[in-house]
């Protein structure tokens, strides 16, 4: 190859890249984790009791050092379950089916925060233990973005797209949800059964398809 | 709705189901399983030891009433792994990438039988046990077929097509290998993984795209 053509090369690989870039979405795989509220924060931590932030998330969230044991209709626990905070108005518990079906429990598949109908969970810390009839999901696949990154894609909050997967266990996955807030990075999280049957991880980018 | 449009709204029905019919997959989930070859039968269940058949499988393979216990680099075992028979040429494992990191392995995703390159594991059973340099895999997704299905569709054996899933978390599925053989019936194989990521279960259907 002349030099040149390589010239040309390059500059049409860089202004692919740069044309490509709005498109990419890094991923976030979200583990089971739990999001507690003040009373039930008093009844197994003990009254008053204050999370330890460890690590920052997005939206003024944090990983707390604090972690439950969540027992379901089996009986067979599922230890060290990574408390987020800060505190919510109500308990919910996010786990994958994998884990699901391990605890014996059916969760249906909804966003953060749409707590009814779903299913009931045991979670049990250091001071005592709560019974939920309600609180446990499979947290629904959903990409955080600002109000500018909506703009630019041309997407609405709660509007459902499409992504495309480019590992050797992709493919293309729909209802996938947009959620906008200022307060959000561009971010697609999934949980762990999306990322491991898919072959991604942590920080591996998708394609969003609108 | 009057007689004649409702005789013409059945009749579209109908024709609909009948042309669409030869492109619906069944869905069958394989959880984690093994396949053993004769001197590792010998050295985990005895010499000369015959698997019990429990349930029969598509191709001459069996479930086996036999169990082995997995056990990766963190020590950590798996329970319970159900063996398939008959006895193989080579001893292989087939696990999720969920079961891999519980294990602590890294295997590659790969079609059954290409073994090299693949991750050590160990197999725990009544009489003894074996540590593997190779031979555990994340089984590649694939579609069983007759010659006369694979006719049908116009694919042939090691083709790789895709599948649409039509679930709440569905989407459309690359790298999907047809494998094609007189002893085959129609079914799509998929692992755990795959099945609670999608939010698809044995029997359930998916649409091959060639």
């Amino acid at each position: 190859m002349d030099q040149s053509a390589l010239v040309d090369l390059i500059s049409k690989k860089v202004l692919e890249q740069i044309n490509s870039k709005k498109s990419v979405i890094p991923i976030g795989v979200s583990a089971r984790h739990v999001h507690l509220c003040r009373e039930d924060v008093d009844k197994i931590f003990g009254k008053g009791y204050e999370l330890t932030p460890i690590k920052e998330l997005m939206g003024g969230q944090y990983a707390a050092k604090e972690t439950v044991t969540i027992v379901g209709t089996k009986l067979r626990p599922i230890e060290n379950v990574r408390v987020l905070g800060p505190i919510r108005e109500r308990t919910q518990v996010e786990v994958s089916k994998t884990d699901a079906v391990r605890l014996g429990l059916n969760p249906p598949v909804k966003p953060s925060g749409d707590l009814d109908n779903t299913a009931p969970i045991t979670l049990v810390g250091p001071k005592g233990a709560i019974s939920l009839d309600n609180g446990c999901i499979i947290a629904m696949r959903h990409i955080h973005m600002s109000s500018e990154d909506a703009r630019e894609y041309g997407v609405k909050d709660k509007q459902i797209v499409k992504v495309r997967v480019s590992s050797d266990r992709g493919g293309i996955l729909t209802n996938v949800l947009v959620r906008v807030h200022e307060s959000y990075r561009l971010e697609m999280h999934i949980d762990t059964d999306e990322a491991n049957a898919l072959g991604i991880k942590c920080n591996d980018s998708v394609e969003i398809l609108v």
